[in-house]
């Protein structure tokens, strides 16, 4: 007995990832609850994205500006590109804040089971932008995932002919991470790639 | 480095019950990623609602007609009001199916703590509907807290003037309960209340 413009509200939120059909619903009543704090300003701000957001042409980021303001940012080194899979690996890699190249997003991994081949992914883009002048390095920061790895490993091939140099993110001990707790993998890696104190 | 619109739409999303920043990212890197399919829906829903949806004068319930479909629905008891605190409550009884009467939403509970007396609560209109002709039962549905049960006594005794039967939801051992794994108050609220079988 709920009217059906909130019910298909509750259905469109329920399918969010990290939502369900009761959270969906918590939601929507604290939004109803607080039509002029929050609800308005939430159907404005997504109205404004789904209107604006673009993908850049140049490395696959989403913005509301093409090229994204990454690409745009004459401050950024443009002799660096940092390969990623997803935006959200260019977000987390943005919130660390140490990077100050460009970015190039894949759209994904390379993988067999679901059906992803080299030409899924923003890889012609890549090969076209190592091939530029100036350009010094590109760092391959895949996942650390079979697929991420392959990916990487298939990246390094494909761009052997390119005058770039090619490298990858280091893999060792997080930050933080207690050796008792690091699985054997993470411990063999940071073994072999150990360094001078 | 994000966009000002996508950081916007994430901290306002952030925001909602049940989402923090992580989540938000992924359901606005989701909506962005399905724009046609999620974002465009969901905007479109989102609008909808926040133009539509009133307060029920007669319940006090959210829908986007006033009177809300419950208490428009000639097929719906008019003999029996449930009194709940929330919304939310009046939606879990529908869910549950069974309850085929009129409800009256207080907008929340007592609650010294909280500052919550009764002049914010919507009781002013319960006993107007509780004074009308015809009306034979009252169930008080707040929850089994503190705060709500205070409610509930505090609700029986401003009801007592008026010519009607009023009820509280039973206490006892929920369906699929172990008794093993039940509260103390819970099991001697079970046994006080036991029935023949």
């Amino acid at each position: 007995m709920i009217g059906t413009e909130i019910e298909r509200l509750i259905q469109l939120l329920a399918k969010l990832p990290g939502l369900g059909p009761r959270s969906a619903r918590r939601a929507v009543l604290y939004m109803m609850k607080r039509r002029e704090a929050v609800m308005t300003p939430l159907v404005k701000a997504l109205a404004e994205a789904a209107e604006k957001i673009v993908t850049c042409h140049n490395c696959g980021n989403l913005d509301t500006v093409d090229p994204c303001a990454i690409c745009a940012d004459g401050r950024r080194d443009p002799t660096i590109i940092c390969v990623v899979e997803e935006v959200a690996d260019l977000w987390a890699l943005e919130r660390a804040g140490t990077y100050k190249g460009r970015y190039h997003v894949l759209g994904g991994v390379l993988s067999a089971i679901d059906g992803m081949g080299p030409e899924d992914l923003n890889i012609a883009g890549l090969i076209a932008r190592a091939g530029e002048v100036g350009l010094g390095e590109v760092i391959l920061a895949t996942g650390a995932t079979v697929d991420g790895q392959t990916t990487a490993h298939y990246l390094t091939e494909r761009l052997a002919g390119c005058d770039v140099t090619v490298t990858r993110l280091a893999q060792g001990v997080p930050v933080g991470g207690e050796l008792d707790y690091l699985d054997d993998g993470t411990l063999s890696a940071a073994l072999k790639a150990r360094r001078p104190a």
